[in-house]
């Protein structure tokens, strides 16, 4: 799965101070017939992955390459109720609605990224498949219950806060930093709301690999499949990717390393 | 640093029951004056590094490339004292020499063993820097002191005892099961031995990596530098080294896989 994306221009709508997407351009026949709404700034980005499209922004949320390699190496099943949290504008869910024919639900807590989300779902007439929730993942087992989720998945803000580091826009703070949650809750988050045997998939920086590892299995999700992301064969690591099961016996593989040249870096 | 050996040709000695390796040849000049003793089925294999050489046995105990790739990682301070434990033939300490001109010790359990070590030791002309000691892990602090080292290297037995699994020759199941010390008599004798500051380095198998991680972080051994081991960039990791510093600030980078064709294994 090789995931690019172009743009599509979009209009200013005199009428709704909005701005609409030109539709029915080649690829968007399907939702030709709806307009959909656009904010200043946002843009439609084309996937390249069987037409699918998504609602982007730079100054408010762009998604980045982690949930592209999040997306292609969670391993999911084809039936079966999916969960992403700290789902941002909806990309993963987006392109693990290729992946299953279950329901996936989606979490963010901001609620300017959660109506992206729930733009782009409906501008891919995916609406009665992805259902997101403007929510905070700490509260969330309380609506959806214990052990309900056969799959979870998760791209969380990776930089802890240690004071004075968080700078740019409110939004990309939030999605970067654990202002809302840390990794702890997010662990005990996908812990409690995946079933037993279900698999919590993870994408994180290799800086906090150890605490990762700690916490999954403080948690009882057993970590079981590991891969490291490299920009190429001579560099460190940037990213991890971490396959844990729910109640698993200790059995770790350490898969082929991953390279991911950046000559052009998919977030914008 | 590459390491391929050839064998040295050995030759009976009547009189000893022994064997006497052929000195004298090309190589060898520095230890031509005196009788290396070799027992029955040894031999010496020329490490084709800086022209040591090293006793070896198919029967008892033939060093493996995880040896070689250890003491290559292994950041080993130019002056001072250099530890090296479960040090087998000695090949470890014999590589290390070369990267340090201060003193290695080298503990090995096996009688045999650390006498092959010793005679290594004899036939490189080498007894003024590396001291081959005859005792367990377990009990050296005793008789070294608390923080003595400035370095300490390890390849410890891989395997657990599980019962019914260990088999083969009584010197390669003791060298390759944690039959005389596990992986925490292992890091616990390394974190008493080492200087606050001091770095300890190890090989495993990836399948105990978690295991490693979580014992050295309980002995104040702070993992450091992590480097996966794969035959080549489509396989799964076989072996992982791992550099921790002592009372060291967590901080963990990940470095480029390293790739190892296996298609001459150097284990003889």
């Amino acid at each position: 799965m090789l995931v690019f994306f172009e743009q599509i221009v979009a209009e200013e709508d005199p009428e709704e101070g909005l701005l609409c997407c030109k539709i029915g351009v080649k690829n968007l026949q399907d939702v030709a017939q709806s307009t959909i709404k656009l904010y200043p700034g946002e843009r439609i980005d084309d996937l390249m992955f069987n037409g699918l499209k998504i609602i982007q922004s730079r100054e408010v949320f762009s998604f980045s390459i982690d949930a592209v390699l999040l997306a292609e190496f969670a391993a999911i099943p084809k039936r079966g109720r999916v969960l992403d949290l700290c789902t941002g504008n909806g990309v993963i869910p987006l392109l693990l609605s290729e992946k299953t024919n279950g329901t996936i639900d989606a979490v963010e807590i901001q609620p300017r990224l959660a109506d992206m989300a729930k733009r782009s779902v409906a501008l891919n007439g995916l609406e009665d498949r992805i259902r997101i929730i403007e929510g905070d993942l700490r509260h969330y087992v309380k609506k959806a219950g214990y052990g309900v989720y056969d799959a979870v998945t998760v791209n969380p803000p990776y930089m802890p806060v240690t004071g004075g580091d968080v700078n740019g826009s409110e939004y990309y703070a939030i999605a970067r930093h654990e202002l809302y949650c840390t990794l702890e809750d997010v662990v005990e988050a996908c812990a409690r709301l995946v079933k037993p045997g279900g698999k919590v998939t993870m994408i994180h920086r290799p800086s906090r690999f150890l605490d990762i590892m700690d916490s999954l299995r403080r948690w009882k999700l057993e970590p079981k499949r590991v891969r490291f992301v490299h920009h190429h064969a001579k560099a460190e690591a940037t990213m991890v990717l971490i396959e844990a099961l729910r109640d698993g016996r200790p059995d770790l593989k350490l898969l082929p390393p991953l390279f991911v040249e950046e000559r052009n870096p998919t977030a914008i």
